[in-house]
């Protein structure tokens, strides 16, 4: 009978003499009555902690593979007649195991499930499964997708947008490269060469990098997945903007963090709301979009970055900034990124080239510090293992030519002509509605608009939807419910053409909930406005 | 003061209470020494169970926002006295929160990070990142692109074969298409087009589905990642081939489940021990890789697929089946996918087109019953949206045309000839090695070496490595140790013109190794080979 020990193995050791002595019972090698060492000798033997063995026997013992009794020592029991139940571990009603494994948030499973009843299943899902089931971005990718909806709902650029012509040209000499690397491997932090690109890029927006602080992601949605997963346990907290992008929100939450909203003004995050969070709780990052957020437009004054990035230094705390929409500025001057104002690597910033060039390439980035960068790699490699190389390889061209800055000067023109559409149609349709007002945002895909307080957005969602018109109610991205009388209106998604009636269509849903005379809603969002005290 | 729930928010009614809460005290809306309504009344008010309200109020407590004694009902504490000290949760010794949220497997954090400090970052990772540490990916990888070294270490198909010429011209095509889709969107499951495809690409393996079935992946290794998330909590039980393929086996233990590895004959699972398993413990699901398994090269056959079906459909146990290499096959007949086997839609069925195709486009696929690819949509677009829109237009063309299969001829071909030189190299200079021994694969890109009992594969790596060859040894993919005197050898991935040099310098390290006249190690491996009793 051997034990051996992998001291290199992320398995820790007592679980590896444990479950190498159940292979033995299981195997039948160690017969049931067989009495096993005494703890001190196999440690001993083993070069181990006892305790490491105590650990072990105790696993045994839990999982009914053992019995122990004082003086008799620690003898295997016999499978076939185990007085102990066989259990799923997360049905057990104790919540814990010993040696730390715990079982917290139990449920109860059926004792065996049906596969062949596709309901079932659930019941094997995690406790992460158990969090995650918004499936707000399908249902609004869906709506958009209703051809006779017009919809401000989308978090999409403009879709029908022509690429430049000489794109086709770049790709075709891609395909015709010595040893065809378009259709390789890359490094899992991404192809050398688009890694250079990128840090060249950036300096556009006064960020220094050199390549190797650049890790190609596939989109920056993805490096917000991987973050969540680097950093966040049940129990931890994060700090956000009230009202956040919400698959940020969804991922935090799906890990079982608390996700708390600091307010904000129409230029960033209320500075003694923020430090009186940071004086009570300690949070493993701070989240923003500090640049046409997402969903408000809204951008932080150089101010209150400056004062963002004081604070989250003072207590030690990582900024998490998410720059996707910086690149779509429409009119006003560029400010500087956190991460180009952070002189001691504290900002771990997310890049995008989705809402620019185009979105189906899903590359984004993130520049980190090494240490970061250097785990999430061990990550990535086991999800994705590296972003498609023909999008890397196009869009390092893109990027080296210069087409990608050309085609973002037509986007760019583009937008505002939109963005400037729904703002006149808003005036002439909306401004003599008492309560309602909106902002103008500088740049990037979103206008905020708040309803009178009594008027709920989701209230005037179902009646626009009956109009035919679509948005996204405020309450999606709202975590403490301040922001649930505001919504979210996209001006770029839409054809030119319909901006003018979505937006009436979208008054007149105002109107109508206002004065009470909706009909039955659509759908069954409960109206939880309740007064206390 | 307003309280404002949202029954359909992710967030538990009771924690949305005590935000909200927790806001208006920080806020200063509700003052130092402010009574909180009663429980019940405020129950009442909201609508909610008293047990919400208890919770929420147990909550603030222990966070120091109020404080409640027996008689005095619950008052606001001052932020700025509070008497309880200001906590990262993972700091806390109890290990748990109340309401059921633990810290169980508690890290200790020091007073303040300093992010200056790049090591001290590590702080703040997850138990996820703690678990996950593993870079031999990486490593492998690093090691392959040592270019003196010849290199049977990596999982890579033939690197230097030419692209058929029809794919430049098929691409070409795909650039000029109306409204360029190439560059768009595409559902979060994927391309409609290529789900087709797809769907039919799988009657070659005799398996039924419809476009609906197919859920197209960032590469398979994302469908293994997605699956762990979706199942998988600390202290579940996952049952997998001994030897396993790593990436998996690092995952499952990322999520903190215990891997129990059941022994394997040539040709699958010991069938007597899995049912042992299966009597003992409930997995959430069993992890196979029925032909040519990565590490072994091994296919497991009709018989005991049928066996490994039926008793994971009497114990109500899903199946994740890794097909990434069944496209590969160099003789012999072609066995059944334990999918094509599953009458009762208990396999989540993994396939890849990186080993036949080219790996740098990153798409592979599961097949499952709806109601995981419904819940797998919503962690998916909550991680990296969707897969790539170039290489799944370009797959999907591959597909359609033909092409994929007429270039898989070529891949097969040359794969074969690389195969037979590596038996033939093993038999001229292994063969006269005493207890080693190998087989004979009929398709993938490994072949499996056993090493006599007394001499480790570490030890010869380290021999090996210093005469100018690597390869992969055994205990990477052994969860019980058993397999750590055997080694992976890949046979694609080395020049054809190397293989036999190569192979004559393994034969040597063996031999030296055996001898005892090993130099100083190069890595510092434990061997940790045991006896006890």
């Amino acid at each position: 009978m051997f034990i051996q020990l992998d001291r290199n193995s992320s398995v820790p050791l007592y679980r590896q003499i444990a479950i190498q002595l159940q292979l033995l019972i299981v195997e039948g090698a160690l017969a049931p009555g067989f009495l096993l060492p005494p703890e001190r000798r196999l440690a001993q033997t083993l070069g181990v902690n006892r305790t490491t063995v105590l650990n072990a026997y105790r696993d045994l013992k839990s999982e009914g593979f053992v019995s122990a009794r004082v003086g008799q020592g620690t003898s295997v029991l016999d499978p076939e007649r185990s007085q102990s139940p066989v259990m799923h571990p997360s049905e057990q009603s104790t919540g814990s195991l010993p040696s730390g494994r715990s079982f917290a948030g139990v449920k109860r499973l059926p004792k065996r499930i049906d596969l062949e009843d596709g309901s079932q299943w659930r019941h094997l899902f995690s406790r992460e499964a158990d969090r995650t089931h918004d499936t707000l971005t399908r249902d609004i990718l869906a709506l958009a997708g209703r051809s006779e909806l017009i919809s401000f709902a989308a978090g999409i650029p403009i879709p029908d947008l022509e690429p430049p012509p000489e794109l086709e040209k770049l790709i075709r000499d891609l395909l015709m490269q010595e040893g065809h690397p378009i259709y390789n491997h890359t490094p899992v932090e991404g192809l050398p060469a688009l890694r250079e690109s990128i840090a060249a890029h950036v300096t556009d927006r006064s960020i220094q990098a050199t390549a190797s602080d650049i890790f190609v992601l596939s989109g920056s949605q993805q490096g917000l997945d991987l973050l969540s997963r680097l950093f966040l346990d049940p129990g931890d907290y994060v700090l956000v903007e009230e009202p956040t992008y919400f698959c940020a929100r969804q991922l935090f939450e799906g890990r079982g963090a608390t996700v708390i909203g600091i307010p904000c003004e129409e230029d960033g995050m209320r500075t003694e709301m923020l430090e009186a969070w940071l004086n009570r709780v300690t949070p493993k990052f701070i989240y923003v979009m500090p640049t046409f957020q997402n969903p408000t437009g809204r951008t932080m004054s150089l101010a209150k970055r400056r004062m963002l990035l004081d604070a989250a230094m003072r207590h030690g705390i990582p900024i998490i900034e998410d720059d996707a929409y910086s690149g779509l500025r429409y009119e006003g001057t560029d400010i500087p990124p956190l991460k180009a104002l952070d002189a001691r690597q504290s900002v771990l910033y997310l890049g995008s080239f989705s809402k620019v060039l185009f979105m189906g390439l899903r590359i984004g980035w993130l520049q980190a510090p090494r240490a970061i960068l250097r785990q999430l790699a061990i990550h990535r490699q086991l999800s994705d293992i590296h972003a498609a190389s023909p999008s890397q390889w196009i869009l390092d061209a893109c990027l080296k030519s210069g087409l990608l800055n050309r085609h973002k000067e037509n986007v760019i023109a583009e937008s505002r002509i939109r963005r400037d559409l729904m703002l006149g149609a808003l005036a002439r349709h909306m401004s003599d509605i008492p309560g309602v007002h909106w902002n103008t945002p500088e740049g990037g895909l979103y206008i905020w608009l708040s309803l009178p307080a009594a008027l709920s957005a989701r209230r005037v969602a179902e009646a626009a939807s009956r109009l035919g018109v679509a948005f996204v109610p405020g309450h999606v991205f709202s975590i403490d419910g301040s922001s649930s009388h505001s919504l979210r209106l996209n001006f770029t998604y839409p054809p030119k053409t319909r901006i003018e009636t979505g937006i009436r269509m979208l008054a007149e849903a105002v109107r109508e909930s206002s004065s009470g005379n909706a009909e039955t809603p659509l759908f069954t969002y409960p109206e939880d406005l309740l007064p206390i005290v």
